[in-house]
């Protein structure tokens, strides 16, 4: 179809995540076969205590992406009317299983459970998805820890495109303890100038303008525009919000974001398909880890 | 003595830390001698490894403020060259130890001993610095903490003299573990737009004089002058420079950001009296629960 040039400017040029997350799935499933063959299949475990359907929809999205790439995956199913002392045990039980190396609480949680909290039950050695607050602690002090896999995923996505960090300012819209924070931490560590901007900020598209690169993981969809981006700048969409037609959309208008950046992540194929492959990485290493201390 | 006006011209409105920190050794003393009244004198300990002279001055001023207000302080004096794991021992035997109801880790340490590694054998309970990664991770993630002293101590100061901080734009310049990052924590906490600025930042001007408060934790003297303030700007100093002369000197030039800052916290006189009384309210504190999980 050709394109008006209208049509033609409304599409700018993409992060697309496939080919890293190929790339870092091909090095999954080559250390999980290694793994695997010397008697330690890697093992991802999955607490779910929710019936929301997106929710299932992207931890079957695991599962599939892990049995792929050669991990066995469990799925822990909970009661969404579960107490919180009962997602606690849990994830204590699966902590001290020696045969699972990757241990991830989805949420959302049953009302009155707090995630962080629950969290702290993880094993850090198999916390893959950096939801302990020791984790979260372990990375803002600068010592080994896993970060969460959106967080990094980022990062991630930035380098593969090879979008310089150090001395670069960034925004990052959203303060989230699963992307915002660790987020922020990662991207000092990596030399960025960090302003973190949130629902309370007083004027948001004034204070992302200035930014080199956005980073939009508010978890609200089409709250970044055109407005919010300066010429030039890098915008990276974390948002993964359900569409009532059952899609997925992102926190960026993409149309209007494309008449200023130069560049912007789709979703779905940015941030998100690197984060899966993410939490596989992090599940491997885990296990690798694991038969290290065992050996 | 009368003042030109230049001279008038250059001392700022000036944030005094003494007045706040004196109405918090006032509540620390009642609760000491409550305590003390009970059978559970409150002991702060401090572990120190260096010969470095400010830090024996700095320790020493603790131990007095610690005496004055009613609480036993115990200082444990290690040999410059300790092992991390001498230091970490030293950290272990006070956390179990039930008489002690605060651990500080004091740096600098020997060389290759990293303070985050060494302070996660401080009981988070006990942990009235803020210097456990633990701790450091609660705190990020809203959940009940001790935050470092220094860091607690900035918003103590613009909360004593009414600076709000909701949807104000704040630069913290410096991002160590100790100030400039939990000190981000707290600000987004209290729905402040955080920038978090270092010695990588590239135009450090441009960036800190867009931002309503400027918090000065980089550790270089001089490092803040007018040209990186805004016009109204607050600015908080969280320097404590040993200067040649045996005093102590801030990260601002205080002359130069006057003419342009609507306030400038002084050194000393500003974030360090009230560092020093949180750092005992969190020991009484950290008493008080201890007696009531004892009864």
């Amino acid at each position: 179809m050709a394109q008006t040039p209208a049509a033609a400017d409304a599409v700018p040029p993409s992060l697309d995540g496939r080919p890293r997350a190929n790339e870092l799935r091909a090095e999954v499933a080559r250390i999980a076969e290694e793994l695997t063959g010397q008697g330690t299949p890697p093992r991802l475990a999955v607490v779910v205590a929710t019936e929301d359907e997106s929710t299932a929809w992207y931890v079957r999205s695991i599962a599939r992406a892990a049995e792929k790439s050669g991990l066995e995956c469990a799925i822990s199913t909970l009661s969404p009317g579960s107490s919180p002392e009962a997602i606690r045990a849990e994830l204590a039980r699966l902590s001290a299983d020696p045969a699972v190396h990757g241990v991830i609480l989805q949420t959302p949680l049953p009302e009155g459970a707090v995630a962080a909290d629950l969290a702290a039950a993880i094993d850090p050695a198999k916390d893959v998805d950096g939801a302990n607050p020791l984790s979260l602690g372990r990375l803002a002090a600068g010592l080994p820890a896993f970060a969460p896999a959106t967080a990094e995923a980022v990062v991630e996505l930035l380098d593969a495109h090879r979008v310089p960090l150090a001395g670069r300012t960034v925004a990052v819209v959203g303060r989230s303890t699963v992307v915002g924070k660790p987020l922020a931490h990662l991207l000092l560590g990596r030399d960025a100038t960090v302003t973190v901007c949130h629902s309370r900020t007083a004027d948001l598209a004034a204070v992302t303008r200035r930014a080199e690169i956005v980073v939009a993981a508010a978890g609200r969809i089409g709250l970044i525009t055109g407005e919010h981006v300066g010429e030039g700048a890098i915008v990276v969409d974390v948002g993964t919000n359900p569409t009532p037609e059952g899609g997925l959309a992102g926190d960026v208008d993409t149309a209007s974001t494309a008449r200023r950046a130069a560049a912007v992540s789709p979703v779905p194929g940015g941030v998100g398909p690197i984060t899966t492959a993410l939490l596989l990485r992090h599940t491997v290493r885990a296990a690798r880890g694991a038969r290290e201390r065992a050996v």
